[in-house]
C-alpha cells in the first residue's frame, strides 16, 4: 500500500492537490516521480477531475512479487499507455496502443499520473531511461518524443525523404532532431521568424516563415508532420507536397479534418493518423535519442500548484521554449 | 496520316461529332476502336470541347517505324494515361501516373479519345487484351477496373483483410470481384436493397443496406473503398473501421474532404489517395482478371450521338447495370 500526493484538474480549471492511496500489485512497480513533462493534452484535461500528467520520469522504489524486468533503483519513465489486453490482433502485432481495451491517459487510471510524488504502473508498460539521458530531459520524450518518432518510424519515412514540420513547439522541436538524425532534409514551417537560428541548430535544412506568404517556395516535401495546435492552410501546403507524400496530423483537435479533395487523388497523397508509440517503437526512440544525443529544450517549474499553473499559462500563451518540465 | 470520326463534348453539354486528322509517329500505333466504356468522368467532361472517352478497346491497324512490342492485328486497350516523361522519380519507380509531365485524359490529347472510330497512341502506353476477355468486357477494365485494382493492389490490401465497398456501380461491382478473388471478405454498403443477390453472385460476403440505419452492424473493416458518387456519412462508417484501417476515396469529387478528426488519430486510420493504375499494375490487373474470369457487367449502346447521350442519361440517373459500353 502506498499513499502519495497528486495534482488534479477541476471543473473550473484550477489545479488542486490531493492524496491517492493504492495497492502495489504483483506485476506493478512503485515509482518515485522526479520529473514530469507538460503536454498540450494536460492543458485539455485541466477542467477534468483527474490526476494530470503522462510524461513521467522517476526512480523505482518497490517492485511487485512477479516483476522481473525492472529492479529497485532503476530510472524509468512512462507515457500515454498504461496497459492493453495482450491478446488481440493489435497487441499480437506490436500495435498495442490501438488495442480496443487499452488503458490510456485521460480514460483509465484517473487516480494517478505524473503530476504526483509517486505512481504505480505495470512493469510491462514502463521504460528504462538510458543512462546518458538525465530525467528532466527524458520526461518530455515519453509522449512528445514518442509521438513524433512514431510518425517518422512506424510508417517508414525514408532517409532520402524531405520532411516538413509545421510548428516548432514541444513536438516540432523534437521532430526536427529525430528527422534530421534519420538522415532526412528537414523544412520547418513557422508562423513567426524568431525560431530560425534555433531550428537550424537542431538540424533544420530550411526555415520558412509562413505568415504573409501565399506561395511556399521549397522543393517537394515527402512527409509533412503537422504539430501546430491549429489546422494548417492546406492551399499553401498541398502544392509543395511530392506525389505520394504523407501528411501526419499529430495535434489533438476537435471537429473535422477539412482538406481539398482532388489533390489527394491526383498526387495519391496519404493522410496517416499516428498516435503515441507502441512499446518497441518507444524503446527504439529512447535508444535512438541516446545514441544521437537528441534532447528536448526545456523550461523547468516546481511541481506545485503554482508551478503547474505558471507552466500552463506559458504553454497556453505559446511562449514555452519548448517543453515545460515540472520538478518534483 | 489518319483521318477519323470523333465524338466531343460541348459547352451546352450536347454530344457532337467531328473529324480528327493526325500523323502516326514512329513510336505510335493506329487503333481501330471497337468498344469504349463510359465512365463518370466522361459525364463530367461533356461540357468541354474535347473528344470524350478513355476506356478504349480495339485492334491495331498500323504501327510506327520504331514500334516493337505491338504488331498489326493485336487486340489492345488504353485508359487514362497516354504518356509520361520516363525520367522523373515517379517514372523511375513505377509510379508514372504521378509524373508531373503525365499526359492524361482531360488534360492532354484533347483531339482524340475512345468515343471515336480510331485513335493513335504511343505503343508504350497501350495494353494487350488477354485472349479470354472479349473487347466489350475489356473496355471497362481500362479505367474502372484499373482504378479499383490499383487501390487494392498498390497499397497492399492483404488476403486476410475485410474489404468494405461503398456503392455498387461501375467501380463497386468490379471492386467486389477483385477483392473477393484476392481472398478477402467483402462487405458491400449500398443505399438500396435491390442489388443484394447480384452482389453475392459477384463474391460479396455481406450486403448492408445503409439507408435508414444509424449503426452499421458488421465486424471491423480493414480497407474501405468509397466508390459512391457522394461522400459517405462518416459517423456511420468510422465506428466499424478496424484499427489501422485504410480509407480509399475513389470517386472524383469537388470541394473538401470532411471527416471527423480524432478517430483518425485514435485508430491510426489512413486516408489513401489512389488514382488509376500505373502500367505494370494495369498489366497485373488484366492478367488477374483473365485468370479469375473477372468481367464487368455491361449494357451496350451504339457509338453514335444518340447512343452516347442515351448511355449518359442512364448513368446520370443511376440506372446503369453496371457499366455502359459503346459499340463502334
Amino acid at each position: 500500500m502506498a499513499k502519495f500526493a497528486v495534482f488534479k484538474g477541476s471543473e473550473e480549471g484550477k489545479i488542486t492537490q490531493s492524496t491517492t492511496t493504492k495497492d502495489i500489485k504483483g506485476d506493478e512497480v512503485l515509482i518515485k516521480v522526479t520529473h514530469s513533462g507538460l503536454c498540450g493534452t494536460d492543458q485539455h484535461k485541466r477542467t477534468v477531475d483527474m490526476v494530470l500528467g503522462h510524461e513521467g520520469a522517476g526512480v523505482v522504489e518497490e517492485i511487485g512479487a512477479a516483476v522481473k524486468i525492472i529492479k529497485k533503483g532503476d530510472s524509468v519513465g512512462w507515457g500515454y499507455l498504461h496497459g492493453a489486453c495482450s491478446n488481440c490482433k493489435q497487441c499480437l502485432t506490436g500495435h498495442e496502443t490501438l488495442c480496443p481495451d487499452r488503458a490510456m491517459y485521460g480514460r483509465a487510471d484517473l487516480d494517478q499520473g505524473s503530476f504526483a510524488s509517486y505512481a504505480i504502473w505495470k512493469a510491462d508498460y514502463i521504460f528504462k531511461i538510458p543512462d546518458s539521458i538525465p530525467h528532466e530531459y527524458a520526461a518530455p520524450l515519453m509522449c512528445g518524443g514518442a509521438t513524433v518518432f512514431n510518425a517518422l518510424r512506424t510508417f517508414d519515412t525514408k532517409p532520402t525523404d524531405r520532411v516538413g514540420v509545421i510548428g516548432m513547439g514541444g513536438l516540432g522541436h523534437l521532430a526536427i532532431q529525430f528527422a534530421s538524425k534519420m538522415g532526412c532534409e528537414v523544412v520547418v514551417f513557422s508562423t513567426v521568424d524568431g525560431k530560425k537560428e534555433e531550428a537550424k541548430k537542431l538540424g533544420a535544412t530550411e526555415f520558412i516563415t509562413t505568415k504573409d506568404l501565399n506561395d511556399l517556395q521549397t522543393r517537394p516535401i515527402d512527409a509533412l508532420l503537422v504539430t501546430a495546435s491549429f489546422q494548417p492552410n492546406w492551399s499553401q501546403y498541398l502544392p509543395i507536397l511530392a506525389p505520394r507524400a504523407t501528411i501526419y496530423p499529430l495535434s489533438v483537435s476537435n471537429g473535422d479534418l477539412m482538406i481539398p479533395y482532388m489533390p489527394i487523388l491526383l498526387k495519391e497523397l496519404k493522410i496517416q493518423g499516428s498516435l503515441v508509440a507502441s512499446r518497441q517503437v518507444h524503446r527504439d526512440m529512447l535508444e535512438f535519442a541516446a545514441y544521437h544525443h537528441i534532447l528536448p529544450i526545456i523550461e523547468q517549474f516546481p511541481m506545485t500548484i503554482n508551478g503547474i499553473e505558471e507552466a500552463m499559462r506559458k504553454l497556453e500563451a505559446g511562449k514555452m521554449r519548448y517543453r515545460g518540465v515540472l520538478v518534483a
